[in-house]
């Protein structure tokens, strides 16, 4: 493991690293994945249908103004969740990419799960090709004690870790096969790729870090899921019964609320209309006068400090706030 | 202002910042020169006689194995402290250059500081041609109450920062010209470069770091220059004393030690030789036994906490050093 001081720089690290043990220049990765700042990373996050280009071969789009070409030239963007479109583009571009990078669970694709067999294929295409699979758990890592590989089932090569992992405190990470790692090893002289960094591994971040995962046990994954999971149904529930189109993706200590309900499969799938984001927004604004903060995408993360009397009064407002015209 | 949690971020905010504000794709910054793993920063840093090209267009060399091969394409690389040179490659390169990116007192370069004449040559060709003048100050900032830019007199277009700003926490920070910094700007919808992150201006950084900020008033800044004006006039009459090849550069509380005597003015002229590099190894094994840790290129760093009492202790500890047969 090396350690740095956010989730873009766990990824800027985990990409470095493929890049100089495979020596190729390219990455691929889901259309509409968020994976931080890093500009590779950025590339097609929240893309228009009006750019988008054809599913077999997402376009390369820029995220913020400026890209460098080159950037959108050397990411490949697959389709999430398509699995033999996704096969069949690491295929055709496998000499040239050092990495495919996937978060099992992407927030900005709509909170959908990968597919079990999806993720196998990626598994099994990178493993043929000596592609690199790098895991962005920044987000997913909460998903389970063995964080989200484990739930998965799926073992990459390397790990991008962040946001729980440091206690609070500003914090990356990446690990990995020990071959991959060895890239970054400081002990017979220059490495391969340097990684420095003033704060990187600071004591701070590292003392509250591990508490935090020490208090994390396997019981408290349990307890989480149980929570989120009453959370999911009683959300259901609640759009059955009062009639409006909405939805709620998610796994563990994780939800998504849709202002729509209709097959969430990838990124296009889960992509709001104007109407579909109206809704959301007016929904968002009314449960932050209930107290109840979501991130404006609708996303929600349980904590272990939240019990049946949060979840109870989450159901109870967003039930009125449906009631009251709004949808999820 | 904006606010991340490292130099390297602060660093890769700033040139985001100046491609999306010029829409050009290139960057500019001096040979040899250290800004953060950020790839377009980290070109041609600590690249070698054999490999570095003419002063007048020195080469684009990767840092990092596998660094793409576009990324050394958008990279210029300039001599420091070299005005015509380098003033003539700005502007041969001017149309496609968003930013010159300048520590003006690097310490991979040798802790030289920047020629008056020199910065004001850049100050101009920059702004003649619209190009982003970046002064990388996350090292250097801490020259002076107004930061290096007030020390050399310069005003660039965006500054970066991190090191002292966050008391001791993970940070990094940019800021700079208003209409340039209108590019993040989230008021209007989709910022033209977005910047988001978990740990951007946490609570814990912001109170740490307003809380050194404010110590670090103008009287610590004269004190500090004094105690490094003694310590680097001190190490300079030793050095004579003995009779053994040594220098020492630096301003205000940071100073480098050179295992070599002779005029440092650009990075070539700073680069150690085989023999030096082993004098200084060896110097700097020999401070670590007497409780004193410099960083390995021979800089030191001193804090407000260094009093007379460790200046003298430094010096006496150097003597023995040297007249062990060692020379800085």
């Amino acid at each position: 493991m090396r350690f740095a001081n956010s989730g873009s720089e766990a990824v800027m690290m985990a990409i470095k690293a493929a890049r100089g043990f495979t020596g190729r220049p390219k990455i691929a990765k889901f259309e509409g994945a968020y994976h931080g700042s890093y500009d590779w990373a950025e590339v097609s996050l929240g893309s228009g249908p009006d750019e988008w280009g054809p599913l077999e071969a997402p376009a390369s789009i820029p995220y913020s103004k400026g890209t460098p070409a080159s950037v959108l030239e050397d990411v490949v963007v697959l389709p999430f969740n398509r699995t033999e479109l996704a096969v069949a583009r690491i295929e055709r571009e496998a000499k040239n990419l050092a990495a495919v990078l996937i978060d099992p669970m992407p927030n900005r694709v709509g909170l959908i799960p990968a597919r079990a067999e999806f993720l196998r294929a990626i598994r099994e295409v990178t493993a043929v090709h000596g592609i690199c699979l790098i895991f962005d758990e920044v987000i997913s890592f909460r998903l389970g004690y063995h964080g989200a590989q484990g739930v998965f089932g799926i073992r990459p090569d390397l790990t991008s870790l962040g946001k729980i992992i440091g206690g609070g405190f500003p914090v990356g990470a990446v690990g990995g096969r020990a071959d991959v790692m060895a890239v970054f090893d400081p002990r017979g002289g220059k490495p391969l790729v340097p990684h420095g960094g003033t704060f990187n591994a600071n004591p701070v971040t590292m003392a509250a870090g591990l508490a935090a995962m020490q208090l994390m046990d396997e019981k408290a994954f349990d307890r989480l899921d149980e929570v989120g999971g009453k959370l999911r149904s009683g959300v259901q529930a609640c759009l059955e019964r009062a009639g409006v189109p909405g939805a709620v993706t998610g796994m563990g200590s994780l939800f998504r609320l849709h202002p729509a309900e209709r097959a969430f499969v990838d990124y296009r799938s889960g992509v709001a209309s104007e109407a579909e984001r109206v809704r959301l927004d007016r929904l968002y604004r009314e449960l932050i006068d209930h107290g109840i903060l979501l991130a404006p995408t609708g996303l929600g993360c349980l904590s272990t400090a939240v019990g049946e009397a949060e979840i109870e009064y989450f159901l109870e407002v967003l039930n009125a706030c449906i009631h009251n015209g709004d949808s999820a």
